[in-house]
């Protein structure tokens, strides 16, 4: 696997893998990259390169077997059928729970095993069968579970420190929702801040250009996807 | 203001806006590219090139006012004190109320006015102070009272009916939180895949060397920024 792979094909592998999980139920067991192309809305070049920087799957010519391919890309995922990735989320909130039950999830192994806060109201209940522990026993639990992802839901002015605490008990994965940019050492950091997301939906509706020239591309090409992503 | 922005530099912007208004909370009240190219983990030149890109705020050899910079990116983002933008939640499962919850909204003007949902158990009833309707209303509710934003957070295999029948309304600006990628024409949409953010992150959990990459890089500059996105 080449090494100098972009933040960008990174990004698109998922995408590709939730389309082919897609045509899988929709019974099509054959596809090209022309037809990926044409339903994902990138080149077929693109869809091309991607596939050989991460193996090169299929052979030139005879297009791909979808469920190879999904599997493949699974397997490139860390989507094993015996992997499961224990997660904890930090910050029992309205986001930490929306979170904690979102089936998706569950079905690419993430494992949410317990909520933590430091609110009094919330310790030491249960939210739909998951404890939510006191911050208190962060380290002590991430050592004793052995747990590899926290998400971090609490509010920015505590998200830094609960980070480095749980960096420091061993977690080496954050996906972080907190509205700041995380500093910690030798741990990857995957960052939704949806203020940020907001903010980029704001400034586009005052650029009223950006819409005419999407609605200009649309018309040229009805097969064109207008997805800004 | 140049045509040319890369969707990169957008995304750039919501970031600047985040670290300045930060800052001004700080009490400092002069900047510099360098300074900031700290704080941020980018490079001095990039953010030159970016402010360029935006107006050219501020003289070349004596730094910005963090004040003034901040207002003026708060214009570009549209965040201006009397703009509100319209905007209704379809979908008022777990994600849907955590995000019609979400107070930092309420700070850049997003204004969420109801609740649109299918389930007998939720409809006319009230989620904290926003009445949730049925599915029916909808584009009556949308021309009624000129919404601008739909956000999208019902499950995926019903995300694009309901996309297309708010854009029929007169939607113009779509903030897609389901797992797929919308066909619609000649609106704007901003997408927020879950499920792909974390596949980026267990991808990267089984790829070792990037995390080794990261403890290597942090160990030669204390100052750079371990963020990944």
């Amino acid at each position: 696997m080449s090494k100098k792979i972009s933040d960008a094909a990174i990004r698109r592998l998922p995408r590709y893998y939730r389309h082919l999980k897609e045509m899988e139920r929709e019974g099509i067991s054959r596809t090209s990259s022309q037809a990926l192309s044409q339903r994902m809305g990138l080149t077929a070049s693109q869809i091309r390169q991607d596939f050989n920087h991460f193996g090169g799957f299929g052979q030139q010519g005879y297009g791909y077997k979808v469920k190879e391919l999904c599997d493949a890309l699974a397997r490139i995922l860390g989507q094993g059928q015996n992997r499961f990735y224990n997660t904890i989320i930090i910050g029992a909130g309205n986001m930490g729970r929306a979170l904690g039950r979102y089936d998706a999830f569950r079905q690419e192994g993430i494992r949410v095993m317990a909520y933590f806060d430091q609110d009094p109201t919330l310790v030491d209940h249960m939210i739909e069968g998951l404890y939510v522990y006191p911050m208190e026993q962060l380290e002590w639990y991430i050592r004793q579970n052995e747990v590899e992802i926290a998400i971090i839901t609490v509010p920015a002015f505590a998200a830094q420190q609960v980070a480095s605490r749980a960096v420091s008990a061993g977690i080496k994965w954050i996906w972080n929702f907190a509205p700041v940019d995380l500093k910690v050492a030798g741990v990857i950091v995957e960052s939704t801040h949806l203020t940020d997301s907001m903010l980029a939906l704001t400034y586009r509706m005052n650029q009223p250009e950006l819409l005419k020239q999407k609605v200009r591309k649309q018309t040229q090409s009805a097969d064109a996807d207008e997805q800004e992503d």
